[in-house]
């Protein structure tokens, strides 16, 4: 049998010290939420566990070594990953202290507001991260709070219009966060220069709100009760001229607004894009959940028995074929993701550690980020249900954990941009990269060219190229009898569909510049379509990251068994979208069924490996807290 | 525009009075769930409710006249439904004493148990049912609990011989119920024969566990924090022999066991048959709950504006295709729901208050809600996920209350039967039905026998027979345009889906009789297969009721909109089954676009409507209790 230490290892990835670090030392804690705490007695807990994370080095690794910290963004993000496992509440509010305000304070700031940093990584000065208002959350550069500047007084004048203006759902405003990075419409001499972000007190030293700051408690949520979010309203608030974010933008003492990039539009996504590593977290977390939730009901598919099979003596869960097919392809897809979320991380940590980091690779980075953020939540949500309900009653009580993993990683779906937006947003970087190619192309040559060059389009945003063009070139003609097993008829299938749904949505959208009177109406018709842009993307990128990864492992039994893990990740994703294939006549109908035939034999062959492949996870049984599960 | 009232009356049904009644009734109660209580006082303040709840003569509803009660068993399920528009733990801590626990001591005892009605009636006697095991809980054939007649003093021993035999998730068993329906295998004479119900005095007066007794609590749960859900262990616990629920049989004083049904089987099932009532509630409940869902999901989409859309104004979020994608179908589905579960009402009501109900009916019956009530609350989980992430943060926010309806819900897909048993328990109905038929015949003539005979089986357990037929008969040839729109086409769609299914399996597991030493592998192989017979059936049940529904509705411009929300959810059901009708040659590849082509088209017909539709839920907006509706 393969040893499930090489699975983990080969899963580790490159952080793997701080995963090996953080799996002795949080278990060392005490993390386990306490659902007999009060809310308020829940969030003092977690914030004293917060200060207990602080020796570990994790909150400096954030933050550059000439601020403070010691420049380690894989280490971070990784040991955010890790808070995940243990609960959901500390993750998040670590995330919102170190991660999203701190971040804003480093990325968006100058020297002058980098001092604050030491005391941020050690809890000296706790903020929050104020960007979401009532009437706002993922259309950002549309938010209504202004912060005016006052040549009079050298200050801005931060100040919520509307009720839609007032700041909400915010981690940390309820009760902890004395200062918070607003985002707000720059407003001076007249002139609005759209959203920017400033550093505001909010509450003085006893906790009490400062003058002109209203604070309010989002009280009970659907889960995370040891975050305090809150709302915040601005009655004309002054802070000095100082406390913009002046990175990317300033005013001076006489209101004139001056920014190094011309264009707001870009000079707003360029500060958004700097806060990417909120959606990294974000997903590697909701992967992480996921992981413990497998752990579990894997577990517990293997001890529990139920009903009578052979021979007189009652089956294990997990030899009935409708429990696989509940839980091995949601364990694939996990190991597919935790692959690409390795790589994403990797890429994160060399692009935010070079001094000139590619603007391109930037923005690619910012997509793929988006675009797994969202797919690795959606599978959260799906996956934790289904491990609830394969343990039954057992799975509904509190004592074991599942529906807490369910009710913490519920908002991830849409907080740090709702799921669907963020799929559009990998949608149009894919299609303007197309359009890029075929601007000044009539309809005809259009579709010519769609022909010929999509498919480089797609190839470019390859990982490990090469490794996956080998293999789509050596795959077997489509035959033979199992040649679905082959990945390189996976990865082909893969791709060949994301050129097609690249394609025809481009030329769908097309039309919206032929009747720029329709033009809402064609993007609203064809919404769907572009969603999918973004889904197959995804799900390809997580493919070949998966055969990268698969490539990188050393242990040859380990290696074999991800391959079919890997096989069952890429043949019961084709599966959930066969109609689409044989619409296009990806898929015959007869391999359409076999898809399922080999998904089925998939099933069979990984069933003695449950245990393997969710040790593989490497969630400790000590740290599954559990009640449920033999120990 | 279509009146709303027209709408609520077709959806009303037949206990439209009840539903009449608790909205205005309830509605004066206070009964929204306040997530600042402890779980002790907020298991005492739906203990108060339930009071309360004594005067509107639901409770009274649900026994027969000779016992004390009204004997209007269909307001007495309707009554429950309606309890789930305001609180969940409500209904379920109403559906367990009234329901479970009385039904138990209506229909398995004998006049000797039936004076105790009253007093459950009117809560002076509060009890619990206690069924499953930490062991066991679908397979209830197989509990371990023993109860163990002694003659030398006439009594039954009530013994857990096992960890495993401890009785758990039982409502009402940490703390509140006086008195247990205890299902135990009952031995007399060395001999076992079997799972039957006995009473058994729990906790004295002062709440304490009577000796022998030790209750405990199962603590927090997923969600119903009003609901005192426990754990019974029994340690050789002395009952009179008159404790046995005696209506399907007795044991003398002298241990002599007798039964008016020879099979233990038969009796065991005729003994849970009468039982039907739980998952009846239980789906409706599912039902009602995700229409409170829908309707503030639905009525958000209608005030929430996000991104700029048409000539600079931000967007209603119901005017994005894909926002109309997810609520619309969801919305339609419950519809069908609606009238399926109206119909199943009327007939239980219709069996249970006849002299003699017909066994072959009745069995009907108990298939039919444990179908319904797996494929209501697949339902429910999946639409209630939807409603809270389509609000965005809001959604996730207690106040406005879609994560309590998501967390109190979830348990109903594995409560009262898991859902994966109950379908599979549908399927084996249809199966043995087919079976029956064919037995005997060789392979060959099985073959020809199916093409021509299966259609009469499925056809037989249609209710509105005559009508549907009528349709299906003038149904279009299928090159016509928009023949999908046609309710012959998409019910014959169904009907064929499903003798083709049935037929497919039946053949699959006609191979375990063949080869016996495989007969577990063969049914294993084919569970998906067996699982997706009973899923089908049930959409196909639900089509012909909301056809038989919407032939119903006297409102012509009401019966209108609902020919659009009936052809909705026939649609965007094949949609999901798509790959199924292309595979089996049932949808060409062109007529499985043309299914998406009308989908989106029903959507945007649907889309001005959506006001109307969430309306015709008739939940009052007053009691939708969710913070952020505009009122």
């Amino acid at each position: 049998m393969t040893s499930p230490e090489a699975l983990r290892r080969a899963l580790d990835g490159k952080w793997r010290h701080v995963r090996e670090q953080s799996r002795a030392e949080l278990a060392a804690m005490d993390l386990a939420y306490d659902h007999a705490l009060s809310l308020d007695d829940a969030r003092s807990r977690v914030l004293e566990q917060l200060k207990q994370l602080v020796p570990t080095g994790i909150p400096a690794a954030g933050f550059r070594r000439e601020n403070g910290g010691t420049g380690d963004p894989g280490m971070a993000v990784t040991g955010i990953e890790m808070l995940a496992q243990f609960d959901l509440s500390l993750m998040v509010k670590a995330g919102v202290q170190w991660g999203l305000f701190g971040g804003a304070i480093e990325n968006l700031g100058t020297e002058r507001h980098h001092a604050m940093i030491p005391d941020i990584i050690d809890l000296g000065l706790l903020g929050c991260f104020a960007m979401t208002e009532t009437g706002h959350g993922s259309d950002v550069q549309s938010l209504e709070t202004t912060a005016t500047f006052d040549p009079a007084t050298e200050e801005f004048v931060v100040h919520s219009p509307t009720p839609s203006s007032r700041k909400d759902y915010i981690g940390g405003a309820a009760s902890h966060a004395r200062v918070a990075a607003v985002f707000a419409r720059l407003i001076t001499l007249g002139k609005d220069h759209g959203v920017h972000c400033f550093v505001v007190p909010i509450r003085d030293e006893n906790g009490d709100d400062l003058p002109g700051v209203t604070t309010s408690d989002c009280g009970h949520k659907g889960g995370l009760g040891g975050v305090d979010n809150g709302r915040i309203l601005f009655d004309h608030v002054r802070i000095p001229r100082e406390n913009l974010l002046n990175r990317y933008a300033d005013v001076d003492e006489l209101g004139t607004y001056s920014s190094p990039i011309e264009s707001p539009g870009a000079r707003f996504f360029t500060m958004i894009g700097t806060l990417v590593r909120g959606r990294v977290s974000v997903g590697g977390s909701a992967s992480a959940a996921t992981e413990v939730a497998l752990s579990i009901a894997g577990r517990y598919a293997l001890q529990r028995r139920q009903f009578e099979g052979r021979e007189g003596e009652e089956t294990v869960l997990m030899d009935y074929r409708l429990h696989q097919r509940r839980l091995l392809p949601l364990i694939a897809t996990s190991y597919a993701f935790r692959f690409a979320q390795n790589q994403l991380v990797a890429r994160m940590h060399r692009l935010q550690t070079e001094p000139e980091p590619d603007p391109q690779q930037q923005r690619e980075l910012e997509s793929r980020a988006a675009g797994l953020k969202a797919m690795q939540t959606e599978h959260a949500t799906r996956a934790i249900q289904e491990a609830r309900e394969a343990c039954g009653g057992a799975g509904y009580m509190a004592e074991n954990r599942l529906t807490t993993l369910k009710a913490d990683t519920d908002v991830f779906t849409t907080f740090e941009g709702d799921n669907h937006v963020l799929l559009q947003l990998v949608a149009k970087e894919m299609l303007t990269a197309y359009a890029k190619e075929v601007t000044g192309l009539d309809p005809l040559s259009m579709v010519r060219f769609a022909a010929e060059s999509v498919a480089d389009i797609v190839k470019e945003r390859t990982a490990a190229g090469a490794l996956i063009q080998r293999l789509i070139d050596a795959r077997p003609g489509g035959g033979d009898e199992h040649d679905l097993l082959d990945r390189g008829t996976q990865l082909s299938l893969f791709e060949d569909r994301e050129q097609h749904v690249i394609e025809t949505a481009a030329r769908r959208l097309q039309r919206a510049r032929q009747e720029p009177e329709r033009s809402f109406e064609i993007f609203n018709e064809a919404q769907d379509h572009v969603l999918k842009v973004g889904q197959v993307h995804i799900e390809r990128v997580v493919l070949e990251a998966f055969t990268a990864g698969i490539a990188r492992c050393e242990d040859p039994e380990a290696q074999e068994l991800l391959r079919d893990v890997c096989s069952l990740y890429a043949l019961s994703s084709i599966e959930r979208d066969k109609a689409w294939f044989m619409e296009h006549n990806r898929l015959s109908t007869e391999r359409a069924k076999q898809v399922t035939v080999e998904v089925n034999a998939l099933l069979e062959k990984l069933r003695p490996h449950t245990l393997t492949l969710v040790e593989g996870f490497g969630v400790p049984p000590s740290t599954l807290n559990a009640a449920m599960l033999d120990t």
